[in-house]
């Protein structure tokens, strides 16, 4: 029999390939595979649903990974999938497949964590599974949401000379998983002293984006506010460039995002220059800054501005111009969505 | 810090010490952890939802099961919980973790049973996460089901006279997977002569039972049919001793099965009696049946009598009384819930 390596065709193929014969037969299915979350019909309402799978070695790692912060940052994921269709997240079930090198105490700091998310988003816990796992630890949350069917935003409404939105500032995630990364291999190369005290002062925000990043709930509370329904939304999760083009592609449309506008950390820019590492590439490529990417009708261009922590980048364009990034000297060049592909980091 | 062992409180102590500070806040909330699925309300409707984490090498041996059958029973095992609920299941989610050892034909494969079972049973795959994994297959499946309100059956409602029925028979799941195990471990003392067939011979329904389990859909189908209610009703994946020790605690009455209305296949008791082993035993602690389990108020009693491949095996009783197994004699013994630990198997 033929063996094709899953790494050749990515997560997104595979995914695309796996589900290319999958028909919704079920009168309550309105939307499958292949937006942030999956919506269904049940009598008068609308249920959104959507799940991540995070396992130990590929996902996190517990070196610098604290389990309460896991917990909080693996609800928070799902979370922001339910918010990115303009959804209310309302449960979660969570299985755990645990080691026996995970004490009851490991598993209650875990937990504690995934509390703490249900609790500040006020998501109930109704469910799950829990077994015993060979080798480490494997975590799977699925989450519903509530939503009106007026309000579901999908990633196929973007119309040409929509505005491209996104909130708060990309890339930064992705530097603190590099801070996280850099500490660990400095630790590892020193003798155990106890006075090797990570070098982390004045850039604990960057952390905190990688350990305990936060579901935009404040931005799709204030596009209620103002009445602002986006044409098209999704979660940055892995990198703008990769989640603009899934929306340039399921819209039929193409786009041209702006350098210069693109939202940058200031800490973060330093800490890139210290590593010789390029942060508008990090802004558009690094993963899991779980902010919202959404797109506008121009005529709440006014609104738009009021609203806090959005950044205007770019423009909808024609599907011939393709997907552009406009440099600060005006030239264009096509974005590449290199992603966050974990089959390929696998190779 | 104190560590605890897992292994010390089982899997369903560590899921009631986990939960017991979960309170359900979300009016759509309904029912939360306790039962075979969760309970939400969406509007006017009901909408059920269940999840299962299936691990290698926990949950699965891929020396003897093939992916296909894999994948049609990692969802059948969900759409029996939603049975279980007297909910039709409607959609699920398919997380999956996939080492570098499997090849994309491999997870075709397991796509296969996946949208088999989906065929079969109605039922759209909307969702799902994929991921690379540093060791073996991970599969977790979510499963919504719809259901009217007045048709939910919980695990709580047994009354004292209520009658206790089965589907099908027990200890067959089991008494396949020792078949499996004895054939797995005779084919590796063998050198690979090619001609080491396995002898499972008029076997194949033992086989069967723990490959490719049938969610009992059409019990409820004929429940519906003849305007039969149960009052309590749950699926039997752990053994009968440990399922209906939960409906008695949960229902808060106490019952008496006997032994010789225990349904039981005669090919299993023929593969029990060859390995030495109880079928009785197998039969009220052996795993995964995924067969139902349902108590009903005594005037459905001659109702009850004309449901295909159902079996009256006891009856509820005031708490006081215990959870008996009556013997062939006569004798009383109290049921042991060995049920299915696996973090207890892991020390």
């Amino acid at each position: 029999m033929a063996r094709t390596e899953i790494s050749t065709l990515g997560e997104f193929g595979l995914i695309k390939h796996l589900t290319r014969q999958i028909e919704l037969k079920q009168p309550s299915s309105l939307k499958g595979v292949g937006d942030d979350a999956a919506v269904m019909k049940f009598g008068n309402k609308r249920v959104l649903m959507t799940t991540d799978l995070l396992l130990e070695g590929i996902h996190f790692n517990l070196e610098y990974v604290p389990l309460k912060h896991l917990g909080y940052k693996a609800v928070a994921v799902n979370l922001s999938d339910i918010y990115a269709m303009n959804g209310t997240p309302t449960q979660i079930t969570v299985s755990l497949g645990i080691s026996a090198r995970f004490s009851l105490e490991d598993i209650e700091e875990l937990y504690a964590g995934m509390r703490l998310a249900c609790e500040t988003y006020h998501v109930d816990l109704v469910g799950g599974d829990t077994s015993a796992s060979m080798t480490g630890l494997t975590i799977s949350i699925t989450c519903l949401g509530a939503a009106d069917e007026k309000d579901i935003v999908y990633r196929n409404g973007a119309k040409v000379n929509d505005l491209i939105c996104v909130t708060g500032n990309l890339g930064t995630a992705y530097m603190g998983l590099q801070l996280l990364e850099r500490e660990r291999i400095v630790a590892k190369g020193k003798p155990a002293t106890g006075d090797a005290i990570p070098a982390f002062e004045g850039r604990e925000y960057l952390l905190e984006r990688q350990l305990k990043p936060e579901p935009r709930r404040d931005i799709i509370e204030q596009l209620r506010k103002l009445d602002i329904h986006p044409t098209a939304m999704m979660d940055i999760s892995d990198g703008l460039s990769s989640e603009i083009k899934h929306i340039c592609h399921q819209s039929n449309v193409g786009c041209a995002i702006y350098e210069d506008k693109i939202p940058i950390d200031f800490k973060a820019a330093e800490v890139a220059e210290e590593m010789n590492l390029n942060i508008v590439t990090c802004a558009l490529n690094g993963g899991e800054d779980y902010e919202l990417l959404f797109t506008c009708d121009l005529k709440d261009y006014e609104k738009l501005l009021t609203l806090d922590d959005v950044y205007l980048v770019g423009h909808i364009t024609k599907p011939e111009y393709g997907t552009l990034l406009i440099g600060r000297n005006g030239e264009e060049l096509e974005l590449q969505a290199q992603g966050w592909q974990a089959f390929n980091q696998q190779a």
